[in-house]
């Protein structure tokens, strides 16, 4: 892209342009941001005029560089500049309706509502560190596809609060490690934080913090296009991630507020307004855009018209089978051979039972899913091998090998987790990554975006209760289950047996619109399943074991429960008591089912009981909260683990006897 | 504390005293992490001999230094230390009872089981992070009662894996700005990782990324007695933090894993243990400890004793109320005057109702209480003006004013969240902290130690619904109030007006052995209670509002929707239907009742509905799978508030129609 200079004074009628909407819009919702689009308009439009590669008529253009406003309250910042560009539903209409119901600039940017919005930003830190998985599946993919196909850059604007919190520094360590050199971060460094000063609760030195991390970083004036596009021309040489820290200020422009935080999370008030426009020499009107600026702006997001057509002609170029490949994968739609390939394995499975973990399972799963599936990349914070995620066939990226796809994402469950966002969102790859259960609670905002945004992300998530044993209390999770049970659009599945886990992990491969969590055992199980012919977890519970006769109790249970459920029914029917045994390997799944279809699951046997070694929060939508729940109430603790089992209860003989207790 | 050079033969039969029971507890249990204690027992050892303060007898010493290890799976290092030095309750028996149930050496170490341990461990990051807690309470309290009553350094072994997470940069980052020069880091930098060579996963210069955080920084040799103590009498001179990066070998002395990932979480084996004793020359029976070498570790324990003798001596000569106070507040005990400051509060809020939004009648109650309670300490994550946590007369704690008793977190709720929890553990002061109840997300692995080790922290959430309006759903939180009631001894409050925040906050500080989480409003809400004679939250659950007649329906209600339940039990009273309200301020507290209580609350009445600005899940316990629920089934969205409630239906008028269609 040209990287012409501006004159100052064009400049700066660009960039008062989005200071102009981004006062008039924060004004007429009485709520908003104006500080910092005011302080960061200059970065916005050196960095959107002469260098960011996109064409406002086309964002989904597989080859644009990437923009993400990490800083996710300046959304007036992305929404004007959107308009402003030309982008195809965002008009002026649509600013003036800023934060309100149905309209395509909410609060904070949302991806999922807003098209020409990257990700969905706003919990602070979450943009930069999944623009870390943007910029990896780059590399990742122009390493596969070459770079007629993908060579692009991903640009980053954050704030303080992005760099303090503990996330920014996962993701900027795994940039660094991977030099992930066409990540550009455009830090908004104004020294101002909603308290106020920053001096009053930082005195980090950012530009040596990121050396540290192996980036390349300066300091520049953020009001300075020529400093600014320097910086940038520099950054775009580096073979490092670059962190162009730029003094801005916040409000700029504002007369009494800009520079304090009093700019930042209001809007300026009728006084401050008006002056701020006079002293910017921007016309009075709320949303007024002179024609001639309007028209510049216009320019600028029709300016990647041609690039975007070179590129088509070279991507044009590839082999049909690799263009199309290609297309595929962008696209997330799934390989034909991926459902044959589960299929195999499952009547392998069936011809052959597997008395092991579910994690064990797992890895045979991916065994035969990655030979299917070359977007599947796999990872782990470092317990690969407790995990049990790294097919054989599978190679580590590096720096140095940007085609190996399995990753080592070191001890950083959130950074794992937002880069996963990012690169579903980048598009290419179909990540998965893994840690133990219990440290979801690391992972949870970045949980809650892929569910809020709808990425497709398996979360793989193993030693999944107490079953883990020695490692006791801090490492057994409890109330994690019903915790992302809780979280809408979070698909949690607890398979019981290495059929199941089958089941399961085809489900969540084939869930693009939403994340999975798998939740695997540490410990052995049986397999319990006899059938493969229908994806039986596809309902969320289904009845694994009829009663002989009328059944006079239904066994509930989840992954390595189900075992205790069917042998607590062997000794229920020992004693004459009719039982039957209902598999929930998605207890949120089977509460989506259709009323009859609940219904019939859940059946009309007068004592229902539910067994899973975690909370019993959830479980009442199926045994009532009169039915009979086998499980914890309170932390685990260090022991091998079939001793845990005994000691919280959690056992055959506890299921049949207290629903020999309800039939009295 | 002498720190007097020991021959090196002298010093390597103490190390090898700590690696001999390590290796031998993890080899009996048949699980653990014998590398970490092998690498870093020369670090261990000179600590302990040459630096602690402690006295093995008496591990309440309030003036002791705080040891924290925070790269917990090592907890045979610290067994093995209590164990040598003669720890009252670490018998030999324990140690061989490594990782068994209802022993006093679980997997991980934890405050709760084992006298002498400071802070429960296991999830990295979290002990680096609590200990800079335990620092700051220790600036703080030697502020306010001068070095004569406190006068301590905080020690923590830290790992890669510690450094890796991000909780420890938002940690380092409040260490540094607040120049907490007693705080020192011994780094256990030994290059591997569970994953392999760290070099596969980082590649962090950890000692520039320190400096750059405002702290001291070095690197040595950490398998040189002398080299580890100069440095630490370096560290101890320093007016910043300091880390000292300690070079080790994981699983010194092992002869063929001792430097890989192999020493790091699994028993050596036989061949491999009896190598490494003979390496080391310690003798090959399991758990032999030479007297002559136990009863140098035991003068070491014992060391300690006439230290604290003196300090005992120089605390008398502080007046007497003085020394009382200190006591108490070491205690935790709440001073008289708490109850009645809340008992006048509630009664002038009877007098003046409040139209005021939760989160101000907090801000009215933290004023209440301030006076009476001096280790009352709040905080913000940079959200003090919207959290309203300072009170009027507080000011802020600085490195220049450490008699400040407001924290400015900064954006860095995780940090905020463990220095909670280290501050509450190290004694003198109760935390409360806020920030945004949608970034409990943030925070939920320092609040789940919270609640593991029963630390009594207060957690000051606002902005608790969609009620927080055009922010938008990454700011609103669905389910969190259902993720948190899920987490096993967190108390959640929601409180409907002004006189129930008053009682929430006071059953909040006198629960000293467990956290709450105050779940307030960014809206207005009317003052519904008209009596404060008793405190009604205390059971989680009420009758506010007697039915006319016969109970037809319930209606369940929290926090901002209590005001909706009332309104609907109006509607539905002038259609002749009578209903009665039921506050729940905690859902989990009331499930706690006995049951005659519970039923008692939830009565007869044949339609049962609950409203919530959240998600259903828990609420089945009340209101039975067949009730009715008013609430949120996704994330919500950016508008207006009122505008929200309408749109997802939770209004009066929806609960009375509910009403009404179920009794037909």
């Amino acid at each position: 892209m040209p990287t012409d200079t501006l004159p100052r004074s064009e400049h700066d009628k660009l960039a008062n342009a989005i200071r102009s909407l981004a006062m008039d819009a924060v004004e007429k919702a009485k709520s908003g941001h104006p500080g910092m689009p005011m302080g960061t308009a200059d970065i916005a439009t050196v960095l959107f005029s002469r260098f960011l590669k996109f064409d406002a008529s086309t964002p989904d253009w597989p080859d644009r560089d990437r923009f993400v406003l990490s800083a996710g309250h300046g959304s007036m910042l992305v929404y004007a500049l959107l308009y402003l560009t030309g982008a195809p539903e965002m008009t002026l209409d649509e600013i003036k309706n800023f934060r309100q119901l149905g309209s395509k600039t909410p609060g904070h940017p949302e991806n999922f509502i807003t098209k020409g919005i990257e990700t969905t930003t706003g919990p602070l830190g979450q943009g930069i560190a999944t623009a870390v998985g943007m910029a990896l599946a780059e590399k990742m993919l122009a390493a596969e596809f070459g770079k007629k196909a993908v060579d692009h850059h991903t640009y980053v604007i954050a704030s303080d609060g992005d760099l303090m919190e503990g996330i920014s520094q996962e993701a900027i360590a795994m940039a660094g490690h991977w030099k992930l050199n066409k990540l550009i971060v455009l830090f908004d460094d104004n020294d101002i934080s909603i308290d106020g000063p920053l001096s009053i609760a930082d005195s980090v030195d950012q530009l040596k913090r990121f050396q540290a991390a192996g980036w390349r970083a300066e300091r520049i004036n953020g009001h300075d296009p020529e400093a600014i596009a320097a910086a940038i021309e520099r950054a775009k040489k580096s073979s490092k991630p670059s962190l162009i820290a730029c003094k801005t200020v916040i409000g700029y422009g504002a007369p009494k507020k800009a520079g304090t935080s009093k700019a930042h999370g209001e809007p300026l008030g009728a006084d401050e307004l008006k002056g701020a426009k006079e002293k910017l020499g921007i016309a009075p009107e709320p949303f007024a855009i002179a024609p001639d600026v309007l028209d510049a702006w216009r320019k600028i997001g029709a300016r990647g018209a041609a690039t975007r057509k070179t590129w088509e002609s070279l991507f044009g170029t590839l082999p049909p089978k690799k263009q199309a490949e290609f297309r595929r994968r962008i696209a997330h739609e799934r390989p034909a051979k991926l459902a044959k390939a589960l299929a195999a394995h499952k009547k392998a499975l069936l011809a052959n039972p597997q008395h092991i973990a579910t994690r064990k399972s797992s890895e045979l799963a991916i065994e035969a899913i990655v030979p299917a599936m070359p977007e599947f990349l796999a990872g782990s914070a470092d317990l690969t091998g407790s995990n049990n995620t790294k097919a054989k066939s599978a190679v580590a990226f590096s720096a140095k090998n940007p085609k190996g796809r399995y990753i080592h994402y070191g001890i950083r469950e959130h950074g794992m987790a937002a880069a996963m966002n990012g690169i579903a969102l980048h598009g290419g790859f179909a990540p998965n990554g893994a840690t133990f259960l219990v440290f979801t609670d690391y992972c949870r905002p970045a949980m809650r975006l892929s569910a809020l945004m709808g990425t497709g992300v398996v979360y793989v998530m193993t030693h999944d209760s107490i079953g883990l044993g020695e490692d006791g209390p801090t490492h057994q999770p409890v109330e994690h289950v019903a915790s992302l049970r809780a979280m809408p659009n979070m698909r949690v599945f607890r398979p019981c047996d290495a059929i199941e886990v089958a089941e399961c992990w085809e489900l969540a491969l084939n869930r693009i619109d939403g994340p999975t969590t798998l939740a695997l055992t540490r410990q052995n199980l049986p397999q319990l399943r006899t059938d493969v012919k229908v994806n039986r977890s596809a309902a969320g519970a289904y009845e694994l074991v009829k009663a002989e006769g009328k059944a006079q109790a239904t066994l509930f249970a989840s992954g390595s429960e189900v075992e205790i459920a069917v042998a607590a029914q062997k000794l229920l029917a020992a004693k004459g008591v009719a039982a039957r045994v209902v598999s929930v390997p998605s207890l949120d799944l089977f509460l989506e089912q259709p009323a009859d279809v609940r219904a019939a699951v859940i059946g009309s046997a007068p004592v229902k009981v539910a067994i899973e070694a975690g909370v019993r929060q959830g479980w009442d939508a199926l045994i009532g909260h009169d039915g009979v729940f086998v499980g914890m109430t309170g932390f685990g603790a260090s022991a091998p683990y079939k001793e845990l089992y005994k000691h919280f209860g959690i056992t055959a003989e506890a299921a049949a006897e207290a629903v020999l207790g309800r039939i009295g």
